[in-house]
């Protein structure tokens, strides 16, 4: 049941960007899956028609219930289905037989169970869909998200979004749940485009995801977590469609360990897959891979705000020594290199950093200049307009202090040398004081973390590096 | 300049606990570092006296200034000196003389700025301090903290709090900028009992805070952040005064790069030493040793929570299969043990768990147990209950839901059984939606990512082992 080469874009644009969707198992009970759901794409102002499903109701709420998707007024563009597995073949075989644009089955307990009889199921329903070359999303999923027509559809809790004033980012993930941790961070600030998740996979996988993504307008940039594959290549040609549509695409593999490969195939029945094999896949393919779930996002997120590097140095300007000397531990670590300033940048920092400051790169204009911020103001500026540094670490030790003024002046300066100016959150308040400023600019980046910091910097590089390699 | 032994609790208590403050370099300008020190006292209402040292002013505020140390009406134990640099060596004679406790230096200006001349000064002025066997601290930090008796003797903006209700966590920095920034947790719910900055440390340092901390009974576990000792051995002895206590001592040790160790040469004049040598103090010393800023606090609040583990085993309890994995992801490549369940455990687990989970270790008890939550609670309970585990994981994804429900539960099984349960805190919710109840419960310790969360259940077992190997 392989497949090798990927959904086209039109092959899916009616699954995932659809016009009407029908919901196959909703009820008067406002717990079942299927009325979770209608009640989302309610709440979201789903911009399409929706089509509740039920034999045995004729009316649901205000909604006409129509007993089958035979019975709809018309082919529908998705078909959610959220009834017990065994009612599920049937109804794939109905939409297929109704030219549906596709269908998402939230149903759980097919190959993921480990039982024989179950992965039967599963494959018997997934040849169904493949006869009438209808995909299919699942199953053991929550659903999708697309915010651009207010397509909440999932049966979990999500943040609720207008549609994307500017492009997006992209989630994808095998794990309902790691999806929905991960789209918590709309509380932050960034934009999503859509969410993605693909459970079992047994149809539509990743791969298929990222290269429907890369042709998606409103989404800038790919974050995904994912299990397995059961063709690991298909993310090469994957890969190829985001390179060429200009989008960074960041991926967290789990399921790396002998422990966590045997979890994976209990969870969506997923083969994991050698770390090794995939490390290899990921380096050829230019996909920027980390190690952490907290890495996903944020190094996502500037990768969409950096752009391409101006050059591979980068100034780091502490107002704590103690902060530069991590800046500087992590730099060596992940081979970043550091610059030291050239003369017209040194004359700047020496007429207003203090004397117990330093001057070389690690910069340290000290807590005293946060009294006259001239000093700081005149440094970023110094090492950002030389061509020796393609992007500003700054770290922010001091979020005691609730001002953002400061923030103000860092993305002045990158957005003034259209270079990128990294906030490294050096403190144990994490959310408040001024970090909703940083994530929301789009000249700057912020990391909660030094290492992360200088892992994304690394990453950076390492891409661009890939794409000159490739011409691109 | 070396010093081999320690000082001994009783040499420091006067200045780290004083009952009468002198600050020198007060003045009406409330923007002066000895009025903002002066400010700090009052504001957190410092049990002792306060005196203020100015020769220009017979009055400072409502408080008498008086012209010299000498003047005073009694000898201090803390002197507090915030003037200029060259102003500093006469005052710490003067100290001497007068036989005060000992003495802070605020004022910087000396070895850090890499200058031969400026050194000798710091060596003259200590050296008038050990001829009269008077503790120094600094010069070029921040002051410290005593929050049993209010002692903000900092001129840096500081949390208030009030005298710890029970023993807390002291902070050693020897970055003033990093101690601030670890202060910032109280708003998370720890209780700190001191947090004491060394600057250069040409006298009093880490080591010795670390052997005064160790006989404090308000102090219950060690977090350090530093750059570098002159002698590093000197940790040997430290680390075994906070063992003799049982305090856990978790170090994070910067200026472990080429780069970082020029910087912390001017930073804090230290000589950062081989990254290396200070592994291998840290192995022989049982000291904990994290890599990064942010694992310090998490770590060390782990460890005082934590007690002594009962059994290697852990077990992870997860409501999302793909945390689950991410968790013996994490616990392989941190080498810990997750024990499948014995037969009793699985036989609990199977009555609860629906077929799309799993009953292994890790164990997925599905998102479907939060609306019937006995579920999670049965299988809690189970795996507290069992002998083959000393701690367990709960990775929490679903912080949107703001319920705090499953947090007591996970607590009350922790504590039934004398074991700690972790909550990693894999969501991009950080601070909000329950994070604090999990951080202000003293069963229950708090990582935001499942890799500080594995690495610290390590350290604790490996921590145990070097405890047993030495008999304690």
């Amino acid at each position: 049941m392989t497949r090798d080469g990927l959904y086209t874009h039109a092959e899916l644009h009616r699954l995932l960007s659809p016009r009407s969707v029908a919901i196959v198992g909703v009820s008067p009970n406002a717990a079942a899956f299927g009325s979770r759901v209608m009640a989302n794409l309610e709440a979201a102002q789903f911009a399409g028609t929706v089509f509740p499903v039920n034999a045995r109701y004729e009316r649901i709420g205000e909604r006409v219930c129509y007993p089958s998707i035979e019975a709809l007024p018309e082919s529908p563009d998705c078909v959610l289905i959220a009834v017990p597995r065994e009612a599920v073949p049937p109804i794939v075989a109905e939409c297929a037989a109704r030219r549906a644009g596709g269908v998402v089955v939230l149903s759980s307990g097919f190959a993921e169970t480990g039982k024989a009889g179950r992965r039967e199921q599963q494959d018997h329903m997934l040849e169904l869909a493949r006869a009438a070359r209808m995909p299919l999303v699942g199953p053991n999923c929550i659903g999708m998200i697309n915010y651009n027509i207010g397509l909440l559809a999932t049966f979990q809790l999500v943040p609720q979004a207008g549609p994307p004033s500017e492009p997006g980012i992209g989630i994808l993930s095998q794990s309902g749940a790691l999806a929905l941790a991960l789209v918590q961070d709309v509380a932050h600030g960034p934009v999503f485009s859509h969410v993605l998740t693909s459970g079992n996979a047994s149809d539509v996988d990743v791969a298929d995801h990222i290269a429907y993504l890369a042709a998606e307008s409103s989404c800038k940039a790919i974050a995904c977590v994912f299990e397995g594959l059961r063709q690991p290549e298909r993310l090469l040609a994957a890969a190829q469609c985001a390179h060429a549509a200009g989008k960074p695409l960041v991926v967290y593999k789990t399921g790396v360990s002998e422990r966590g490969t045997a979890a994976a195939l209990v969870h969506t029945g997923s083969r994991a897959g050698s770390r090794v094999e995939y490390q290899a896949l990921f380096k050829r393919a230019g996909i920027v891979a980390v190690d952490n779930f907290e890495a996903l996002l944020e190094t996502t997120t500037f990768l969409a705000k950096a752009g391409r590097p101006k050059a591979a140095g980068v100034a780091v300007v502490a107002t704590s020594g103690g902060a530069g000397i991590m800046a500087a531990d992590k730099a060596e670590q992940y081979g970043v290199s550091l610059p030291q300033p050239r003369p017209a940048v040194r004359a700047v920092l020496e007429g207003v950093i203090p004397e117990f400051g330093s001057t070389q790169n690690p910069c340290d204009v000290t807590a005293q200049v946060l009294s006259s911020p001239e000093g700081i103001y005149a440094s970023v500026d110094a090492f950002m307009g030389d061509d020796s540094y393609g992007a500003m670490v700054v770290p922010h030790v001091f979020a005691y202090d609730p001002s953002t003024e400061r923030f103000k002046v860092y993305s002045e300066a990158a957005a003034r040398h259209g270079k990128i100016a990294c906030v490294a959150w050096v403190s144990e308040h994490l959310e408040e004081r001024g970090a909703l400023v940083v994530e929301r600019d789009p000249h700057l980046a912020l990391f909660r973390s030094m290492e992360r910091c200088f892992a994304a910097l690394a990453a950076w590089h390492e891409l661009e590096a890939w794409r000159r390699s490739r011409g691109l």
